[in-house]
């Protein structure tokens, strides 16, 4: 394959040149003309041709598709400029990659991968002749073929045009440490309408001139959505270079095609534009390479043309040209109507394809020879497929940063502190192709020690008091108020072949479910392309989740990404939930390491008890789950009277509280304890990869004993997760119930009743023949709620019994918050102590 | 109750006047002054204080809260905007609601609806005294109190501050059809780089000037978010009017309190620029009411003050005010250290609220009468509680609007252009409180009929070909490329009292899964507030759903908004989905009649068969799920063999074919055909209000006959759904399966074994002992899945004896896309013609 060896940068590139000083010459613009008319015929093609691809016999009905699908509007506009930089690629050697927001536009980057020989090489049944044309025609938006939008498929692409809104943002996490790539955006206008795509021009805040590539944004107002105008092309011109200017760009505004303009002075036009615009690049790089980090004013294009520009202006008596009537098939009833047919036919032989393609079907040698070569082909610069430039992490090993536990519960550490000083020496160790991206959260989700080893990247204005801040030019955190900015970036950085993680409220992931989805859906489609090789995870870290809002309240509690994450493919996602931190440290280095997947962490922030030595720890993350002996009370050979399963950090300790509970009231009920880590082990192995066998699964969770199960999110997912299990109908979940605000740790459990009283009572309810003990016992387990319940009331805060709660061997070796003496136990200094 | 008897536009308000010619007197500025002292002490009091709220004895540290929660940094802004715009809304009676981006000011809201009488008329143990000044501190943050943010709770409110990114388009919600209405509307600079609030600047470009009221938003830049500095506020003060003008405002900055500014000269300053700005609203207003109805370039504040400001400078060594350290609360061991117990009581102090607070803790009279009284008070404004304002709409009879069904399948619908049909009356009969909100999709969703009454509202530029293009001044349907702004508008104008709908793509609702979370919290506690009166209900028509992306492919396939709504509160969420074109209007008139609901409805835009007549519509709607008798082959007094169930267009027409196949081959097999349209009836009475009781439920569905279950969506929802049902070990459920791209109807539908022939072979496999014959024919099944396969990969499109199937009572009673012959089944035609 031509795929197996490259270097990072592609080919003998210099990029960041000066094109040659030769004026641009009439003969060079008329084939850029040709390239444009050779892509925009092989547009039409795919849309509308079925057979009879370059018109060797009078177009006929039988040559149209009978469903017309896709989307002509956008797509000339898009081959316009993929003629343009192609000859700035080959005039600089500059290498680039080209992103197309409005990725309607599918069959134009299909095209011109055609064109330059890309195509080709990966899909060698799409050949460069009349057959393969013949194919590529057939193949797109058919059964069995292609989509209509740019998609993975696509060489070339990293951006889905399905859904709008993260074309730049995607540019700049592709830009992010690659010094010498320039990304060419296309911003649809109507994209450009959209939240995510409006903040992400702030990007360039974010970019440091030397160490990362540079983006050229060019706002492409065609001026029609589906059915409306669009805002931009419809506010006034200084309005509109005000608002580009106001996000820090020098604009430079360009309009073309309308009334008739010839299309060759167009072309002049625009070339000597796109030179300015790139010298401009290149003496900004210039600069920066000489030491000048401050944020330039980075040039972009404003280019107006019109929409469906070069189809017939008018059908039936209708503009359609520079009209939301070309937004998709201009023309609909070619194969019902002969008036339609002669329209599509003329409107073919328009482009004057006998020019373009020799006797053979092939493109003409003289057009051939315009196309950059090798990986300089937008098509095929290894960023695109970035798997091919990956390299894995250096990575330390997570057990040196391991916490002691002496015994479980000995020790107390808040988690994502200890995986923050793993993480610094990630960082460290690999520092040009792993970053941390979060909306404002780093330090607030305790990662603050890798400020040891690195900076936040900003580079808007600084202070004098911003000393100590941890802001610099350079940096590999990645802060912006904005969560689909940092997915974006994120997606953009792994997409060419880099690493990185998302640290977030886990609430606030939701502003994401939609970006995730296209994310997993472009790793789901990419799994089954051959030459896609595979990228590294996108690995989620949720913190300050539901169970611990104590500023913030019931806005911030929503523990649903979770459940919205696993209805995509079972290949794709995996969700865990270490217990404490060295579970959670074991976890994430797998992450790390892992490839092509969603990873789903979810961790807690706030101080806890660590449960698990690194040995034991190691042991957990690799079963995924598994039984805690020491916290049960199981007989040897004997099944135990009922199972308390538990998953979260929370829920775990409440599950371990009421463990202890049940121990010293009920010493004869005998308990097991499984801890579940890694949420896809509950399903069955035939619904995901991670799932546990019907008898491994009967094994922990017994096929017909009471199971009482606390789990962090909405219970519901548990019993998805378990329906297919023997003892489903025996499994009891307590979860989060969106019951509304409260404000200390105890009383938000109590809230949604997951506490360690209600646990207990859930076994009492749940195990026959407990008799009269456990009648007390229960009554007694509702007292100590209530007088937990007034006690929050009275004083704000929790019952120190209760806050203070450690397990039981744990005894006086607990640190940090002090475990109390064995008597402390609220149930215990309760009177009846039997 | 105060609330009682209220006019919509409150009190004798003469809106848009210019203030009384008198200058502005250091008198009046002092005591805006002393309402703002009053507020930040009342603040602060609230985050702090435990006890001895007007320290009428030396501060002890029992006093102080044990756990500090709250957000100090934007208050003081909060509250300085506060006491400004009182007075201008005494001087010029202008209604006016606050709208307040940085909601974690809440204890800053909860001040000033306390000082101006509101809190105390809602809440009467919170009195205007030392008691209720202690219960007030008390309360905040509290276990059993109110939360840190603005929210339900809070008078005057209709944004909760916890997610941020929406707090212009809520704004603009408001303003909309609200003509005296003055909606100022605070920004946060932290807020401001999310990219919801980025775009829902552009919402200028569809106000109208006379119709609508007016926002004036007010970007306050503090500086610093938890730990950064902020984008805007770091960016040259010429790009940031740039980009002020660039959205189509005029600015006016203001930079106040910073270098010991003096707080006479800071209040001078902004006083006079509140008037200059409000006069230039009330020229724009008086331009707009003579008959200008161009797009103005309005008025908008930028304004700089320290983060924190008034908080101590400097605490331990480091600065605090204008510092992102005061982002939560500034000092957090007043309890701990006599030193900091010392700088709170000194800061406290600092406010002098003995001047302000008479000897009773009432605030003293001369600050009180310079409030706005009566709903002139922003915390009492009746828009800001809009079910106050409410008035049902006036509904066209949607029976008359029903399309003939001679018999079931005997008719062919686009379901929801009828809908539109019924829309354009609802609109008419509504013109001043009912819209229409989608991005771009409201034709394309079918709905286009409203444009016989409607247009699009749009005041961006206008071109001559525009003509006839439904786009005006003024206009029902709002659309803009951008679901957040849809849906953030639509809450707005819910929130305020009024009705309207969101007409989206299925797929791309997901982009506002977390708005929807927080309206659903917001709907869930505003129940259990008393004096919040019930608003419409939020109503999604989701359309262009999964099974019908021809044009587009995988990227837009995503049934899963439903299971994301279903983790919310079940009093809270509806989820209907109508299978054909007269239960979607019988189901839609139910919506717009409810209120305090989120109502899903999900229903096809293509032709599809009608099967119900409007009678027996209204009775499947009534019952939201039922036995379709036609449809089976039930013998009287037995139960039958097998039970199909349905929901969802599609799934439903495939049932149909499955059970005509069944029929046709399997005579004597017993067929039940049950069709769900209120999705939540499959729950448990105990889970849901609309929740069947058991004994209905397997009335239905059987105790324990199998059931083959069709559903729209990822199949686990069922599952769910029917989990403590009898026969839920019995239910097999086919959906939609993350299966990726494909270009026609049927492809679809086999490429995710949810059709008819899949249906078909899951009987034979569930139902016992059926024999050789279904032997043969769940061969044959397979046979013709291959052969249906094959033609779309030849065809690229569907069989005709699929696409044209048609339920065969309808025989050649089909009218549109017509019903072929009974013979040509495709199993029929099969040769082995049982």
């Amino acid at each position: 394959m031509h795929t197996q060896t490259i270097a990072a940068t592609p080919g003998s590139a210099t990029p960041w040149s000066a094109r040659p000083t030769e004026p641009l010459s009439d003969a060079t613009l008329e084939l850029v003309d040709g390239w444009w008319r050779a892509a925009n015929y092989l547009s039409i093609g795919q849309i509308y041709l079925l057979d009879n691809p370059l018109l060797r016999r009078p177009l006929s009905r039988e040559d149209v598709k009978p469903r017309l699908v896709g989307h002509w509007g956008t797509t000339p506009g898009l081959n316009f400029l993929y003629a343009h930089l192609n000859r700035a690629i080959v005039e600089r050697s500059q290498p680039m990659i080209y992103i197309t927001g409005p990725g309607h536009g599918g069959p134009g980057l299909v095209a011109n991968a055609y064109l330059d020989g890309t195509y080709s090489e990966i899909y060698t049944d799409i050949t460069q002749d009349d057959e393969g044309l013949h194919r590529l025609f057939q193949q797109f938006s058919f059964p069995g073929g292609i989509p209509s939008h740019v998609a993975p498929e696509t060489p070339g692409s990293i951006h889905e045009g399905g859904e709008l809104g993260y074309a730049l943002s995607h540019a700049y996490g592709a830009a992010f440490d690659n010094p010498d790539l320039l990304v060419a955006c296309v911003v649809g206008d109507g994209e450009a309408e959209t939240g995510p795509l409006a903040t992400s021009w702030h990007s360039n805040k974010f970019v440091n001139p030397a160490q990362d590539g540079v983006v050229l944004p060019i706002l492409h107002l065609n001026g029609y959505k589906i059915a409306n105008p669009t805002v931009l092309a419809r506010i006034p011109e200084d309005e509109l270079l005000d608002l580009m200017r106001g996000y820090g760009h020098k604009p430079h505004a360009f309009t073309g095609g309308f009334d008739g303009e010839d299309h060759a002075a167009v072309h002049r036009r625009f070339a000597e534009l796109l030179d300015v615009v790139l010298d401009e690049i290149a003496e900004i790089k210039a600069k920066a390479a000489a030491g000048d980090l401050t944020r330039p004013k980075w040039p972009m294009i404003i280019m107006r043309t019109p929409k469906g520009w070069t189809c017939p202006p008018v059908i039936d008596g209708k503009q359609v040209e520079n009209s939301w009537r070309s937004h998709q098939v201009p023309l609909s009833s070619a194969r019902d109507t002969e008036a339609h047919l002669k329209v599509l036919e003329g409107w073919l032989k328009s482009y004057r394809a006998d020019e373009l393609f020799d006797a053979t079907g092939h493109l003409v040698a003289e057009l051939q020879a315009t196309a950059p070569v090798g990986h300089l082909r937008m098509s095929d610069n290894p960023h695109a497929n970035g798997g091919l430039l990956l390299h894995d992490l250096r990575l330390p090993d997570f057990r040196d940063f391991a916490v002691e536990v002496p015994v479980p519960g000995g020790s107390i550490s808040e988690a994502t502190k200890v995986l923050g000083q793993w993480l610094t020496e990630v960082i460290r160790l690999n520092p040009t192709n792993f970053r941390i991206f979060g909306p404002d959260e780093t330090a607030s989700n305790r990662l603050q020690s890798v400020y040891e080893v690195t900076d936040k990247q900003w580079n808007a204005e600084y202070l004098t008091t911003d000393e100590g801040e941890h802001l610099a030019r350079a940096g590999r955190v990645m802060e912006m108020l904005s969560e689909h900015q940092c997915q974006g970036w994120l997606e953009g950085y792994l997409l060419t072949g880099r690493h990185g993680m998302f640290s977030c409220y886990e609430a606030f992931i939701h502003i994401v479910d939609s970006m995730f989805n296209q994310h997993a859906k472009w790793l789901k489609v990419s799994h089954e392309i051959p030459w896609r090789r595979p990228i590294a995870s996108l690995n989620y870290l949720l913190s300050s989740h539901v169970w611990r809002q104590d500023h913030n309240g019931f806005s911030h509690q929503d523990p649903g990404f979770i459940d919205h994450v696993i209805n995509k493919k079972a290949e794709i996602v995996r969700v865990y939930l270490p217990p404490d931190a060295n579970t959670l440290l074991a976890t994430y280095d797998h992450c790390l390491r892992s490839k092509d997947y969603v990873n789903v962490v979810v961790a807690g922030k706030q101080p806890a008890p660590n449960f698990l030595t690194m040995d034991q720890a190691v042991a957990h993350c690799a079963r995924g789950l598994g039984i805690w002996e020491w916290a049960g009370t199981e007989k040897y050979r004997e099944e135990p009277d009922v199972v308390l399963g538990c998953a979260g950090d929370v829920p775990t300790l409440e599950t371990l509280a009421a463990a202890d509970l049940l121990r010293q009231h009920l010493p004869d009920l005998t308990v097991r304890v499984v801890n579940v880590l890694d949420l896809m082990r509950l399903q069955d192995e035939a619904e995901h990869p991670h799932g546990l066998s019907d008898r491994d699964f009967d094994a922990l969770f017994t096929r017909d004993k009471p199971v009482v199960f606390a789990y962090h999110g909405y219970p519901w997912l548990i019993h998805r997760l378990t329906y297919r299990r023997h003892g489903h109908a025996n499994i009891h979940v307590r979860g989060y119930k969106e019951e509304g605000t409260t404000t200390t740790p105890f009383d938000m459990v109590m809230l949604n009743d997951l506490d360690r009283f209600h646990l207990v009572m859930d076994v009492i309810d749940r195990v026959p023949n407990l008799g009269s003990r456990a009648a007390r016992l229960r009554q007694r387990m509702a007292d100590a709620r209530l007088e937990a319940r007034q006690y929050t009331r009275e004083h704000g805060e929790d019952m120190p019994s209760i806050a203070n709660w450690a397990w039981p061997d744990a005894g006086n070796l607990a640190t940090g918050i002090g475990a109390p003496p064995r008597g402390s136990s609220v149930v215990a200094t309760g009177g009846d102590n039997e």
